[in-house]
């Protein structure tokens, strides 16, 4: 049992595959209580620590990225805010990455599977070895985190929405607060595809997917509103790896899409020319620690967006 | 005279207002040489201590965004990479930031001209007052440095180009190491629109535009070629602002640029509610120290850009 939650623990059975407001709730809490959720990799436990890239090609769609839930909480209402404390993550050790064909920034540079697995010690969380070319600092946070949304009916859990979902956002690490727009009764939260690590953008389409708990705090806010998630966090975001600096590569166009395939393609050019990594690791290796930035959208008919590869990866 | 650069200096007068590789340099230096550029501020002195909201009604836009050059680097070829070491800058404690009509990320939002004036002080650098609102951390740098582009013929300098130029990088300050792509002999390098402060994006179209010398150095790399700039780093590039961490609202969506206004608007709506500042000024002061990050851009259809807003600024 987990010291924050005093035995409010959803366990990983309880998951679901898609958003639908219909899905029963688990469990309800009270504003103000915590909880334990037991959450699944986004594999949905299908890649292992005995996993090859073989096991790219036999996954079942319909079992990616469960989320484990919902939560009903009580006097939440439509229109009003769920604040969620992110409390605490307990990361498993194992994780993996993968390029997916289709699926990624770059899926037409990168049309063959490559699978890369991870081990790191859970208590320790220092930076974890990518064979021998780097080492990538953890921030574990959970890559899939919303409510259920208003629309009936059945929702892929593949897409961020208004209401959360696949957000992917790299600082809903523990001790930052989100803010989730209430659409249905109880909110019906749901969190899942846990990350230990992943840089802005995810651009090869994974993280270092891991299975791990996240201890998660609720209250409701009511008589304010909100279009689309918003969050705080306590203190600097990057400061697990911007140590030495960045080396940075640009894209410059007038489609913001193809500025940051631009301009990840350039970093992975650099990665593959310095360190002799392959491509392939070369660009799960910039979507666990990279970040796309926006660094000019008003120049009109020119924006450039930028991808920062932290230094201290190859350190 | 400067400390670097040993006399060799480039006055103001000697600006251009287009890229236009006819144009004759007005220094021919040696790789590994300091050149001190006298730069104009972007409103190229139209803007000044006792203008007011009216000056925006009467720019000349022919005299917008000059740049100081250009500058003949000996044994730069088309193909090469001119290597720019930013040194150092010297600022004039005086700036201006505006909505210009027509101009920026909201521009059908925000459709009548606003002017703020800034005096900071040149020498400590510290945080400079948004009138009673907030204090925004200065980290000066060149919002437009590149170098000529091989087609002939003028050029606008608004929008940067893969040979840089109008960049608004915020992260190009002291310490970073420029590289560029040359595509004429001599490279014929300029650097203007000096900034004190800016938010990745710019977002409202203008930063702390502020009047100041920059000092830098120059050398040539051989047998590697560049598409598009690219940067480095020394240190971390947050660490003026990241103390506290960032109130965040998101975009989300399927077009990235829909993303950011969406995210930006948001932001406003925030600071509006919690300072009472007006929208315009909320605008503005997002421009100077707010940043957009792309979160997610692998999920389809729905992509994730965040504008986080630095909690030191109101602190």
């Amino acid at each position: 049992m987990c010291q924050h939650c005093l035995g409010k623990t959803i366990h990983d059975v309880n998951h679901h595959g898609v958003w639908d407001n219909s899905i029963e709730p688990v469990m309800t809490i009270k504003p103000g209580e915590t909880v334990h959720f037991e959450c699944l990799d986004s594999s949905g436990g299908q890649i292992t620590k005995d996993s090859d890239v073989s096991v790219l090609s036999t996954l079942s769609m319909d079992l990616l990225n469960p989320v484990t839930g919902p939560v009903y909480v009580d006097g939440a209402q439509p229109g009003d805010i769920l604040k969620v404390s992110i409390e605490q993550f307990i990361p498993s050790g194992f994780g993996w990455s993968a390029i997916i064909p289709g699926f990624g920034l770059l899926q037409d540079q990168f049309k063959d599977p490559a699978l890369h697995l991870w081990h790191y010690d859970r208590h320790q969380m220092g930076a974890c070895a990518y064979g021998d070319f780097a080492h990538v600092p953890l921030k574990p946070f959970a890559g899939t985190i919303g409510v259920a949304p208003a629309q009936s009916g059945q929702h892929s859990v593949i897409p961020p929405r208004q209401v959360g979902g696949n957000l992917d956002i790299r600082d809903l690490s523990a001790g930052s607060t989100l803010y989730l727009p209430v659409e249905v009764a109880g909110a019906l939260f749901s969190v899942g595809d846990t990350h230990a690590a992943q840089g802005d953008g995810e651009v090869c389409g994974t993280a270092i997917e891991s299975q791990m708990d996240a201890v998660l705090t609720f209250d409701v806010i009511k008589g304010q509103s909100l279009k689309s998630p918003a969050f705080s966090t306590p203190g600097p975001v990057t400061a697990h790896l911007d140590r030495l600096g960045y080396e940075v590569f640009t894209g410059v166009g007038s489609d913001l899409m193809t500025c940051a395939q631009d301009a990840l393609s350039h970093t992975i050019d650099w990665l593959c020319r310095t360190t002799q990594m392959s491509a392939e690791k070369a660009y799960m290796l910039c979507s666990v620690c990279g970040d796309l930035r926006i660094s000019e959208i008003v120049d009109a008919p020119n924006w450039v967006v930028s991808f920062y590869f932290p230094k201290v990866v190859l350190a």
